[in-house]
Formats: C-alpha cells, sequence, structure tokens
C-alpha cells in the first residue's frame, strides 16, 4: 500500500477543510493595519475569541500576510512589547512566591510570567491552515531577528510552542517514491539542500530504483510539504564518493542482496521550523524501518559533506604558528589554491596523506571558542550518537564541495548498540568517537609537527571491510 | 468517498507503527519500581533522553502501567515535589528580573518557571502510543485529585499541553455512519452518554437512515479513538421530544427535503481530556458542513437535556421561603415524589404552566454562589453563543429523565449571526439569550409569587412556527 | 494498513457515480410494459444504444424492476425467443461453413450464433450499477428456471457472461476483521450459511481475536457486496468438533504460534452468481497470504459438515438390502430417530464405530447415478485437490447438523504439493483420496458385511499427530 | 478527497499481489518451447488447468515473453489453428440445429463454435497481471495481422473478449491532476499522441492551473495504467488555435468563472486495445462531472486537429478534373508547398476563404470509397453525436499541423440534448450535422466551381458569440 498516497489524500482533505471558512467577512483596507491587527489580536485573546476563534484567527493571518516587510517586523515587535505577561500580576505572583514556597505559589507564578502571545499564537493556530501560517511567520521572523535581537522573546515563544506541537509523537514518517504525487516531488527537488536535483530525471534516478529509498517526515498540519528528507541507498559496499551513489550508468542492484545502507542526503525543509529537531528521530525511525524490511541490512552509514574543512584548512594555512602544519606543509598547500589540482593524478596521490591528516585533525582535535566541534553536520551525527568512520579524500568533486571542503567527504556510522554511549561521549564529555583508522592519524602521544609522513589510508575495498567488521556485531 | 474509513487507515498505520519498537529491552520485576521510575525519568530529561528518547519514554510509560494504584499516585506526587522548577535557578530568575525588568529577564524567569515535569510529559509523549497512554494518566490523575488537591500542580502540566496538543487546529472531522468500521462504531456505543444506545440495531437507527448523521473529532494520535460526537437528526420541524427523534417507526424524510437540522446528543469520550474543549468547535464546524451540503437547512437547534432542573426544585419544594414558589405550589409538587405522576393525563395537564414556569426561572435567574448559571449543558450550549429557544414539557420520559428533570427538555437555537453577541452577552455580562417564548415565563415586572395563572406554552406546531420564524434571516 | 476500509472507499466512489445519470428522463407509466421494454431493448442495441447506451440501459433495467413477477418472466422468456441469434444470418454461415470450412467461415459461424441478448446483457451493463441488477436478474431467472427450461439458453448466456466478467483476475481478495465498515459485517452476518450467527457480539468473537481471520472476494462493481467469503480459525490442533472453534470460553491463541489454519466456514453470498465458481481460488489464495504472514502454518485443513449422510443413511436403513447394512444395523440404527441419542454416553460410545464405518462408505464408495459422489461439500473440496482427513463423530451437536448428519462433520486437508494430483485423480477418475485412517474403514478385500466390528477412530490427539504427520512435506 | 491517489493504492495493492504467485517453478530453457508452450496451453484447457490455474497461466505468459518474435508469431497462428472449435462437435451440432432448430439446438451450436481458443485467454487472464500481459499479446497480434490475415479469428477472439472486460461498467473515472503519482504522469507524458507535451513542466501548465482539467480511464487489473485521457481547458471563449489553450503566459482564469469547456487533446494509450471504445463514454461522463461541479458552464466543445485535410486537398490539387477546385484554384494553391507561406500576412488573408472553403467540402461532402466520411477525427466525433462547429484556419502552426492539415483546427460542439440525434444522423444517414456557418461554405445549390468569391469566416470574437448562442437551451 502505497501510504504517500495516502497521506496526500489525508492532507488534501484537511487542506480543503481550510479553504472553508466560518464566517467569511469582506475586508476594507485599514488607514492603520497594524492599529486593526493589535485590535483583533486582543479581540481574539478575550472572551470573543471563544466565540469566533476560527473567524478571528484567520482574519489576523490574513492581515498580517497583507502586510509589507516594515509593517510585519513593527507587528512582531509589538507582539513583544504589548503581548507579554502582565507585569501587575507576575509582580504580585512572585511576591505570593517568595512569601510561601508552594505548588500553588510556583504554579501561579508559571502562568503569570508566560507571555500573553503564547496564547495568542495558539489560538492563530485555530486558522484554517493555521499551523502553516505560523510556521512562515516565523521564518520571517528569524530573518529579522538577525538585527533585531529584542525579537529573541518572540522566538522563544515559536520554539518553544513549535517543539511541543511537532514533537516526534506527532509526526508521521511516509516512503517517498515514484509513486509519490508529483506536488510533493516537486518540493523535494526544492528543498534538496546538499547534492542538487537538477531535474525529473535526476529525480527519478534517486527515487524509483529499486535500490533507493527515500522517507520524509509529514506532519498533519502541513498539508503535503515534508519537513525533513533522507535519500538512502542500498549497497554492497561502503561507499567513499558520492559518484558511486549518484552516477547513471551504475548497476542497479536488488534490494535484498545490499548489506549496507547509505544515508546520503538529509535536508531540512521548513525554514521556519529551524532548530525544532526532527533529524535524530528520522535516522534512527528509517534504520529501524529498512532493518525490518530487509534483514540482511548490517551497516548504516552516512555519505557527508564536510562544509567547514576549507574554512578552517584556510585560516591554518595562513597562521603564523599552526598547530598542525609546518611552514612547509603551509606552502605545498597553496596549491589548493589553483582551480584544477584535482585532475593532477600524481599531485593528488602526493597530497592525499597530508589532507587526510589534516581532516582527522579537524575532526578529533580543532575546536570553536565554546569547546565546540567545528563542523556542523559533524555535531549532528556525533550529537545523534553517530561514529566517525572514514575519511575519504576527493570524495566529492563538485565545485561547491571543492570549495567547501576540498572535495573531502566523510562516513559516518550508525551501529544502534553503540548509539547511547556514542552519544553520552559527545554530549557530556565532548568526545568524538572515531573509528581507529581515523584516530591513527592524531595518535595521543604524537606531536603535530610529525604527522605529515604517516601513510596514506588504506585502499577504499580494505577499508570497507573494516567497516563491515566494525559492525559485526551490530545484529546481535 | 468514506473519509472515516481513510481516517480508520492513518490511525491504523500510526497505531501499527506504535508497535515497533527501537532498542526494546527486557525488564525484569524491579525491588524499588518507584526509584527506577524516578531514575528513568531523570535519564530521559538528561542527554541520554536525547539518544535514546522513544525506548527511554516507552519504558517509563510501560512500568508506570504495572505500577499498582497506591503507587502510580506516589509516582504522581513525586513528579509534583521533584519535577517541579529548578527553584534556585528561578529565584536567580526572579532577582535578574526585578533588577532589571527586560524583555530578556522575562523570557528567563518564564522559562526558569517551568516545571521539569512539563518537559518530562513532552518526552514521553516520543514513544509509541505516548499521547494515549498520557492521556490514560491523566485519567487517573483527574480520580486521585479529588483528594490529593497537591496533584493539582501536576494536572496544570498536563491541560496546558494537552490544550496546545489538542488544539482545534490538530483535530479531524469525520463523519460516523453505517460505513465507519466496526471498532469504531463500538466506542460509539461505549461513549454514547445522553441516550443510551442499547444495540447495534438502535445504534444503525441512528447512523443509517438517510436522515441522520453523526460527526466526531479525531486526534491523529489516538489511534480509532474518537474525542467527542455529535448527534444530528435532520428533520422538518423542531424536535419537542425525544421520542419524535429516536421512535422506531418514524418517518425516514429525505435528507435534502430537511429544513431542520437538531443536535439530540454530544458526548465526550476521553475523560482524560476532560476540560480541554472541543464541544463549541464540534458544533459550529457541523453546522457549517450540513449547510454546505443541503442548502436547505436554515435551522438549527439542539433537544437537550436539563440535568440540573429535579435537584434545584427539589431544593426550592423544600425551602422555607422559597423565591419562586408559594407553600401551595410546594404541595401541589409533592406529586413529583411519585413514581407515575406523568402517566395521569390530567395531572400532566394541570401540571405542565407550573413546571415550565419554574423551568424558565431556573433557567433565567436561578444562579450558584458564583453567579453562574446552574445547568451545565445550558452553560455549555449558552456558553457557545445558543439561545435558549424552547422548553418542551415532559420531552424525556425516560427514568434517568424523569428524576434529572421531571422530563424535562429544552431547545437551544444556534443562530450562526448571532453567536457572537449572544456569547458576549452571557461570558461578559452573565445574561441568558432567550427566545421571548421563553422569556415571558419570568417578567421583569412581575413577582415570583403570581406566575402559576400563566397560560401554558404555545402548542408544539406553533412554537415550531415560531423557532423558524427566529432563525428567518439566518441564510443572509 | 486496512485494506478493506479503502476498498469500502473505493466501492462508494463507484456506488455513488453510479447514482448520477446522463440524460435522465421521467417515465410515465406503460400500458404496454412488455412492448417498451422490448423497444427499449432493441433501441439499445441499435446505433441509438451507442449514443445513448448508458441512459437506455439504465432505463431498462428500471424498467424491468418494476415489473410484477409475471410480466419479468414474461420478459426473459422474450429474451430467448426474440434476442436469438439472426437464424437466417445464421443458416447462410452454416452453409458459408460447410460449403469451405476456414477460419474466416468459423469466425462468422461463431459469430452468427451468438444470441441478440448477449450483446443486450453486455449493454445493460452501461447502467450504473449494471451489474448488480445483472446479477439480481439471474437470481430471478434461476428460481423462474425450475419451472421453464425454456429459460436454460438465456441462463447460458448469463452464465458465459458472469464467468467472462467475474474471472478470478477481476477479483480482489481483501481481509473481513473487526475494523471492516459495519455495512459489509451486517452481510457477512447475513450471508453466513454454515454455522449461524446470531449477533454482532458473536461476529465479533469471529473477527476480533488475534486467531481468527477472515477473507472475501469482492467485485469492483458489486459495492461493498462480498461474493464469497472464508472464515479461519489459527489453531494448534486440527479441530474434530465445531465447539472447539466457536465456543466462548476458548483460549486465544497468539497467531505466530498457530501451526494449523482451519477453514470452518466457507459462504456464497451471490444467489445471482450461482455456479460461478470462486471458492477454489479464494481457498488456494488464503492459505497462500497465510503462509506468508505466518511462516509456521504447516496444516490447511477444514473442518465441514456433510450436509447428505443423514439423508443417504435414510435410505440404506430403509432399504430391503442394504450393501452394507446388515438387518441387525438396520435396526440398530433405529435409535438415530430418537431426538436425544446423543446425550447418552453410552449409546454414543457404542455407536460411534458403525456411524463412522457408515460415513467412510458414504464418501469412499456410495455414488449417485451420474457416478457422482452423494455429498456437494465433498465434491467441492474433493474437486479442489483436497483430500478427506479425518471424520468426526458428534462434531457438530447443532439440531441442523444432527438432521443433516447425525452430528458428523469431516476434515479436508489441503496439501499444496498433492492437490495437483488429488484433483486429477478425483476430476479424471472420480477416485476420492482419502487418508488411510478413513480409508481402513472400507477396505478393498473386505465384504460390506463385515464391517462393523471394527475399532472406533483413534482418539483425536493421535489422529491430529497423524494429520500433522501427513502434511510434513509440505513446506518443502 | 483525491481519489487519483486513491487509485494508485488500489492498483499498487493488486499489482504488488501480482507479484506473488502460487505454485512457483524453475523453467529450464526447453529444447521445443512451442511445442511446452503448447502443451501448457492445453494442460490450462484441462482439468489440470482447473487445479493451478493460476499457475499454468503465469507459465504461458511468461514462456511467450520469452519468445522470439518468429516464434511468438507461429504460436499466434498454432493458436488460430489448433485451439479453434471442436469441429467434430460443431458438425453434429449443425446437424442437430437443422434436424430440429429449437432454442437448445441453438445454444449447442452457440457453445459449438466457441473457438476453445477463448476459453484459453479467458484462463490466461488468472494469472498475476494476466489482463495487462494479454493486452500486450494483442498488442503485437495486432503489428502481425498486418502480414497474416489468418490471425483475423484470433483478432476477432481478443476483441470479443476485452469488449466484454473493459465494458464502461467496469472503468473508473479518475482525475489526473498535479497531485496525481509521478508514475502515471510520466505515462500521461508518454502517451500525449495530440500536442507533444515536451517536459514536466510543461505537464504542470496543462494539470496545475485551476483553469485546467484532465480524466482518464482506468481499468482495475490494469495498474497505473490509463486506458484513455482527455485534456480540458475552461475559458470564456471557444478558442480558435490551440495556441489560445496551451501558451505560457496566457491568464489563468477562476474555474467557476469558466462558461466553456474545451477537450483539446484525447489520447488512447494501451495499442493493444485497439478498437475497444471508450472515447465516447469519456467525453459524456466528463461533461456530466463538470456541468455537476460547475454549473456556469454551458459550452462543451473539442479544439480538434484534422489530420487527413492536407492528405485529401494534395489529390484534388492534383486531380485533372476536381470537383471543387478550378484549374485556377489548383495554381493558386501550389503556394502551400513553400514552407513558409503561413508566415506571409498578405498571403495568408488572401488564402483563408478559399482553404475554409476547401475544408467545409471537405467535411461536408468528400467521403471514401465505403461513403464514409475521410476524416478519423470527425468520424469520432460526429459518431459520439456532435457537431462540426467551426474551421479555425491556422488554428495550430506547428510543423505536424501544418503538414497534416495547412494549420487547420476544427471545434466539435457537445450538445447533449442533439446528441442522440446528432448521432442517429450520422449513423443512419450518413449525414454531417453542422453549423451553419460551416454549411454556407458548400450551399446546396451551388456549384462548386462558384465556391470561392465567398466572404471569409466572421472574426473569431463573432463566431463565438454564435457558438454561444447555439449552446443556449443546453441547459434546460
Amino acid at each position: 500500500m502505497n501510504t504517500t498516497s495516502l497521506l496526500g489524500d489525508m492532507l488534501q482533505t484537511i487542506a480543503d477543510r481550510g479553504k472553508r471558512f466560518l464566517f467569511s467577512a469582506a475586508r476594507e483596507p485599514s488607514a492603520d493595519p497594524l492599529g486593526a491587527l493589535q485590535q483583533q489580536s486582543e479581540a481574539l485573546l478575550s472572551s470573543r475569541g471563544e466565540a469566533s476563534g476560527m473567524a478571528l484567527a484567520r482574519d489576523v493571518l490574513e492581515r498580517w500576510q497583507g502586510l509589507d516587510a516594515a509593517r510585519q517586523r513593527e507587528f512582531l515587535q509589538l507582539l513583544v512589547t504589548r503581548f507579554g505577561p502582565d507585569t501587575e500580576k507576575l509582580n504580585r505572583a512572585i511576591a505570593a512566591y517568595q512569601d510561601n514556597p508552594s505548588a500553588k505559589t510556583l504554579l501561579d507564578l508559571h502562568l503569570a510570567a508566560e507571555p500573553l502571545r503564547q496564547e495568542l499564537i495558539r489560538r492563530l493556530n485555530l486558522a484554517p491552515n493555521g499551523t502553516a501560517s505560523l510556521v512562515r511567520m516565523r521564518e520571517i521572523l528569524l530573518q529579522l531577528k538577525k538585527d533585531a535581537p529584542d525579537l529573541e522573546a518572540l522566538d522563544a515563544d515559536f520554539s518553544h510552542l513549535f517543539a511541543s506541537w511537532f514533537n516526534r509523537g506527532f509526526l508521521m514518517l511516509k516512503q517517498i517514491n515514484w509513486s509519490t504525487p508529483a506536488d510533493i516531488l516537486e518540493k523535494i527537488i526544492r528543498y534538496e539542500a546538499v547534492h542538487h536535483i537538477g531535474s525529473w530525471e535526476e529525480l527519478r534516478m534517486r527515487l524509483a530504483p529499486e535500490d533507493r529509498r527515500c522517507f520524509a517526515f509529514f506532519h498533519p498540519q502541513l498539508a503535503d510539504d515534508p519537513l525533513i528528507f533522507v535519500e538512502v541507498a542500498l549497497t554492497r559496499h561502503v561507499p567513499a564518493a558520492i559518484s558511486e551513489v549518484l552516477r547513471d550508468d551504475r548497476d542497479v542492484i536488488a534490494a535484498a542482496e545490499a548489506t549496507t545502507a547509505v544515508f546520503y542526503s538529509i535536508s531540512n525543509c521548513q525554514k521556519g521550523l529551524s532548530r525544532i529537531s526532527f533529524g535524530n528521530f528520522l535516522i534512527k525511525q528509517v534504520v529501524e524501518d529498512l532493518r525490518r524490511e530487509f534483514p540482511r541490512l548490517t551497516t548504516f552509514v552516512t555519505l557527508s559533506p564536510v562544509p567547514g574543512f576549507a574554512e578552517w584548512l584556510a585560516r591554518e594555512r595562513k597562521a603564523e604558528a599552526s598547530d598542525i602544519l609546518t611552514r612547509q606543509d603551509q606552502e605545498r598547500l597553496a596549491i589548493l589554491d589553483s582551480d584544477d589540482w584535482a585532475e593532477d593524478a600524481e599531485r593528488v596521490q602526493a597530497f592525499q596523506p597530508l589532507l587526510t591528516t589534516a581532516a582527522a585533525w579537524y575532526f578529533l582535535k580543532a575546536r570553536d571558542r565554546n569547546g565546540r566541534v567545528l563542523d556542523p553536520v559533524a555535531r549532528f551525527h556525533l550529537g545523534n550518537g553517530a561514529r566517525l568512520e572514514r575519511l575519504n579524500f576527493l570524495g566529492d568533486r563538485s565545485p561547491r564541495a571543492m570549495r567547501q571542503s576540498h572535495g573531502l567527504m566523510v562516513n559516518y556510522l550508525y551501529k544502534l548498540d553503540d548509539i547511547e554511549a556514542n552519544h553520552e561521549a559527545f554530549a557530556a564529555r565532548g568526545e568524538v568517537v572515531a573509528a581507529p583508522s581515523v584516530r591513527k592519524y592524531v595518535p595521543a602521544d604524537r606531536t603535530v609537527r610529525a604527522l605529515v609522513p604517516l601513510a596514506g589510508p588504506l585502499p577504499n575495498s580494505q577499508q570497507d571491510r573494516q567497516v563491515r567488521k566494525n559492525s559485526k556485531e551490530f545484529r546481535a
């Protein structure tokens, strides 16, 4: 049964209903649109809002959508200044709590501290397509917030509510395939953020073959609009380069014969849901579902970009005293500034040990001023409990990858039995769990200067065997 | 298209998924189950909860369900005492706010005042069927709370989260009919709270005929389980007695010929969602949908019980000095204590004016110590903006109705154009909006003592014409 | 995913569409309804039928449904007499064929021999719900045919077309369970022909428990109306009595632990599809699907009634010279005429060998004048390739079973590897394939008279072991 | 509710089931594949076929698909020669019929005349995906038949069975839109036969806008594969050129404001269903459904190509003595041989009267040797009861249209009240019903030679008014 289509139907039903309103009324342009919006917002919070909530909510959202950018910003700021907590009540609640700290006074304090705009946002959600409108509102808010830190408090309210509304318990995992409605597929093309989909034909190559899968989370209220999706290749080896996965002329294998599931692209779809996290749940659920469907799968691994590597390396190359690069290294690396260094097989071979070692250092040792791992993709997977499994020199030769990471890609390994411990190590102690073959590039007892002469990484075939061996207890 | 079945499919998908777990682990009986639960709850709130949230959440919920009643209560109390806000942090936030009341300090205060158990409940919702389990947990909590007022704070958290999760924006309206899956229909039989459904045959009589409708709200996470439903009769007259609606041998009419939609039964289904209100939205949405489907419908009206009337009247009958009953009235009403007074046509006729007048008084004048209308059903419909339209003497001769209201039923009229004003009058000024034919029993300038000689109500046919006339601007 | 509900939706769509007509026209009562029907039928076959086929077809069917029984019969006879082949054309085609027997003249002969009414029936199928109406028409035809053998030719046309339209390739197998729409379940109650379903509660007992299954064939054009269904019990033993399957207080087992699937009731639903055979396909498909879902299932067996046994035995009891009953046997069997013989444990025990032996004889030796096995249920299962596996003395003590078969039930075993050979033996050579434990009651070299002293059947537990052993190669 | 998606689900279910087989067996390459096929075919017709029909049918079809083209042809011919009627039996039936022509002997004759291969084809349909395989088999048969007239008899059998199986009563009308699964849309792109769809973006332009519709017939057994589809534009005018319909920058109108539905493309999808007619039903059903959805629609009209016009005109241009072209006309028309005559506005204007008059003649007077209208598209629409409404000079300037019809397009008008009479006129009397504005070009009393000086057609705006006026009684 094609559940994606069912989903489409379901969402369609909801969307259609969304187009039908109670108590619709014509709206003439207002001389003071902001004042009108404020009034309506207050009405929505009042007892009138109880009688005519859906209509008022729709009116507020439509009016807001009709505002120009400057006024939208003014309205958001007004939400911060005018729809905060009732401070008198709050002060009384503080006094009562301080007087007698009990469950009752704590509760009252908590209620008094909640800004009115939270309830306003909840009531706006009554409108047809209210959730979608509010997600778009936050998208704008996030944009504006960069220059208006006072909007932070409003964003905190959105984050709070969205975390509750988009709780994983309310999300639906759906497979995306070549039988998925075109309007959803169109969005997959648009939202793909890692490896660009250039045409419907390319999309077909990612969805239709038997050894490809794609899964997305949907929310019942966001009609036909995925929240996040992941693309998966079912393979017999851990790929070291994206071309192994995406090239047109590859051999399609029988899905049931695959031993390895490769998560090669994960894209968030809704900017307005930024920092509401689903990716963790998505990957784990997909691992679960794939294991069920294909019992022969034993290895679950990503093939991931390293978006921060080139920038970091550039800093190290320019540094007066780099921890990892000798002056000589810095000179040799000048070649990275040429456009075509990767075309020259000889250079490439000579370079591999140096770049790979630097990459290991980047993951294992380099930290930002807050002590965090530099690479955002690494933070995501390591935070999910994955292990840094392999460094893939020139894994992606696309211009973007050459620019961001000198072509480097990496594999993160999801081994269910270790996920909790790995996560704990990373979250609690900031420790990056990596395979020995990665760790060996940065030996604990070795000085930085000495790193270059290290032998290059194993050929991929040997590496692959190693990865599989690392996964061997996986199915127990 | 039978959307109810689709819903069933959808919910089924979710439920099936719910049966599949990540990271399942055997659980041996614990020497200290409460301690174990507390530890797991803390783990769920910790960074471990981020890695293994679904599994931990499921474990906590399963463990809780396995506790005996006493320990369940202890755990709930522990949530109040140990999972409140971090008071040190709260005190610091209060100090910072008092020092400098800004958006930032307000936000921090609000966050600091939130009890940890709210986040705990949100994370418990990650479990498969988490929402259903939490609804059942609150059902137990509400039961326990009667004797344990300290649980109030916990209930406030549940209420807060449920109001957000069960926001009308997330509910799906579905028609219930004779093509609805039997497992859902079974629940309709079980949940019906107003006019008992004695058998599948009786259920069929309420769902299958062309002039009957039933609608329910569902939530995506409560598999196959309605939240609330309303039963509707499509008629040509406003019925004055439930027997007109439910009797076996009535004439079924063509739905398209109906002028009147009668909401004759509304039942909440989930005790654990007590006081999370849907009924208001349900009725208005159904009015909307029916108008769309049947443009000839002009009158939307309930046929409702009056559950508090007999109890109130009993007090007035015993009162030394009733406002409305003379000593002589009190004596005449002694007959209500007999089991079979309604069998005697003569008595019935003699009685009608007195009882009807008392009923008008009950609705229009009688108030509880908080100044509220006494009747809970009246509070619901008047609060929704309906108008008290007609008093139906002996509208329901079932033993329960005879006991609760001496057989009285009433109609509330939903006239969309007036809903907002009616609601406002009731919510803001405590004013009961009633049809003139009801109001005339309690004239402003008349003393209570004089009420008895009033003529009885109009025959139903005339009343019906009046109700229809009252609705005449309805469609404009 | 609940595919039954989806089916309901689908069928609903079709049915709804069926209610909408092109070119609807009022029909006044006709002075000569039969003449009008004939005219319209001719129009439907003419070129006008090509332009307005749906409307004309609907008119013909509606008019026919409005006729009284006598005229319906006249119309059917008119179809035989007036809508046969064009005899002139046929005679020419015969002449041409005899003149020159070629592919071309054969084809022309075949076309010329086809009665016009076949095309008429095909065009009537254009009407909304045409298929359902035609199935009902044949139901009436079959009734009338008993007294009007001239209708045989018309029934041959219906049979021919229905065999094509209800080809198994067009049927959909759907599971019936407790999530199936009530309107379909209602039909299951009504159509159940073997073990009466007395209430919705009894239905629930057959559908809801984990170890029960029910499957039905549906046709896309017969909205919500099953063609045939089978009820299955998943068990750990081959049951010898229907009470083991149906009693209220039995232990429900986990479906995954079952080793045996028992087909304990198969019911055809549409009288108008009499002799269009589905049962064979249904059982085999269900065997296939169950094996897939529950790999531990190794034994597929029926528990079946023996509807012709008592009647046959009555004849043997009265016979001057029975092949199998001695005069003494005949006297002893007089006791079967008492109402309560089965209540007396002593008699029952004494009787078992005699009755069981007679039963074996009934299956293995007794034949009707055409040489066919007497029992219709036996003919069905043996014709499907099943084997007569066990005779269950007093397997069903219901009044009907006592009357029809003195309580006898039997198991037929479906062993996929043997089905073809068994079918061949039965179809080609009239040979009844039976288990040795059945065959031993009628030894080839034994005279009939000597049969009585034979020992009774094995206790059920031993039998069961035997049945399982018989099935052991099943999964290879 | 998106029924297309539901359909997808349904079809998917069926297709999935199709992948599961009963009794599968390995097949080694055969020394005599044709002999093996014949044997299996005979087995399928024998009693073995009753026991193992699905497996045998699948084997026959798979084996057939594995044959090379030459052997496929041999097998088809073998079906003609070896699987005809049993001639002995047929001869006996003829004799019996001639001896005594009764309903019984007629029936026997009819049965005896049926070739065995009809039953064989019916049994092949038992195979999973049998229907689809048989449709493909006929596609090949139609190809081969061109050079092998002896295959005609086999095609007659396929036609006979397919007409029954694909009876309109079994077809499902589904809307195709931008929410339709991509695998179905892909087929729309592929099957579009009138106005090429160059890309997914072009497809989107035909499906997604509010004023566009597309409908297809599906059969339950042809998974995800439409039989025929029609593309519709909702407009305010009757378009005179395809560019009005398809150009990118046109103004999209609100569907509810449209007065006119334009059927601008109809494509059959399955070559193997050639001459099994659906188009008639499709158009009428779509007219019906659109009227229901958009009550303001009053005009239902096509914008159609004229594929035979140029070829016919070429003959007239070369003819020694054309009925319609003077020698001078023939000379003037030489310009049509240039590639770019339509680029020259002056020529175009001068040409319009001549070409339009010739076109009118082509439709109204020209006939093939069988007296049939020449244009196949005209035959289809006129045969459906449409009226030739307008000739659109240079309605399509695409190379194909310039080549086939010198750019001519026409509108056929579907006016429900006239359909039956129009069809009758055409089918019974070969009369082409045309609008007066078309007829006037070929006046009854005018000689052909005199036609040229006629004034050109009305400007489109006036024509449009006329078409609308012609439709005015339409809605009554």
